[in-house]
């Protein structure tokens, strides 16, 4: 069982444009989710900001021995995430995975790119 | 419960210069904090240099569900932290919370960007 | 005995284009691998995807007190991996090693570069 | 007594050219060391390659409240490092520290860097 049941990105901003072609290099942050796993995965991403409540969660799944690479720019439901806005988020699995969060930036001409593994919590299985 | 009391960051730099629209394209150094949890977290800031006994502590404090992300060059009380030196910080909380390292360096045309999970402090707790 | 015996990379993304002089410049994804121990590492990666079942095993060693770093865009046996498509990869060894993930990406004029530490899995030794 | 007394870093590579004023801009690897603690650390780093024997140790301390971002380009005792070429390095510790990497390449017009915090080795501590 490779992997823990909650996850935390403190760091979290989409940047309000983009330079170059689209879909590949469009401004987006990404959580990366594997599932190597042979259960699915019922996954719940909250969203915490400086100024409010936390939104979501936003509900989606990752089947057995797949990964998915979540853009938070694309969450809709319950609400999209803004713009230029500080944000952070927890990521909980109903079975193990492994999460890594990656940024591109293409604010200006070049890209700059980030990543790093997420901060596992502790679920009493490690 | 998630998170840790203490954190560690052993890379600090605060590039001496910048390039772009400012504020989003100064040059700056972050903690991204995140308190999932529904007391308020006291946070306190110790920098350490190479050359000079620590600066700080840094008091502020993230209310419950909300997210902070402290920009170290803005840090003014009781000091502010100098451009173009090295130096760490070691993050308390009175809660667990979780941190998260960004650097944004504008200082030629292009930004580049860095990012990492900070160290997280053993606290008896996990 | 320094590391762990498994290892998840859950961000896995090979650009489809460079820019610059191969092979220093050439865009890559790599998984740094450092055996500091006394025994040959035998290491087994295996590749997930978000529409197909997992590739590999792709087998490799690494001698005793000895470091490689794999590109993940030379491995060819069983099969090579597809550009332009989001993977994740797990990585097992027959003893303890230490696991970084880095990425070039030069599909623009300049460079962009991640890295982290990859998720070390338990293995009930640490 | 915040941090780990051994720690890893597979990713290693000093590019053999840099594009910038110096030594701000010079491309390098670092690795930064933070001592929090009330005891000099004595420290010891040996660099591993992927065609030969070890090289090391190359030692060195950091006063107690104190951090120290050391360049891998300019270690020279017992021997500098080789531009261009793969390392792994493993830094241990008399006392706690906690260690970062961070890389400069600066080759091209722009500058990229790369940051994560080092793997913890377990030393029975925490």
């Amino acid at each position: 069982m490779l992997g823990r049941t909650s996850w935390a990105i403190p760091e979290g901003y989409i940047p309000g444009w983009s330079h170059g072609p689209e879909p590949e290099m469009e401004s987006h942050e990404t959580a990366c989710l594997l599932n190597a796993g042979d259960e699915e995965a019922k996954v719940e991403i909250t969203v915490y900001f400086d100024d409010r409540e936390p939104a979501g969660p936003y509900e989606l799944t990752v089947p057995p021995r797949r990964t998915k690479h979540v853009r938070f720019n694309e969450l809709r439901d319950p609400e999209p995430i803004p713009r230029d806005a500080d944000y952070a988020s927890v990521i909980r699995s109903s079975v193990p995975i492994v999460v890594q969060h990656t940024r591109l930036d293409s604010r200006q001409a070049e890209n700059a790119v980030l990543s790093t593994i997420a901060y596992p919590g502790w679920d009493g299985r490690e």
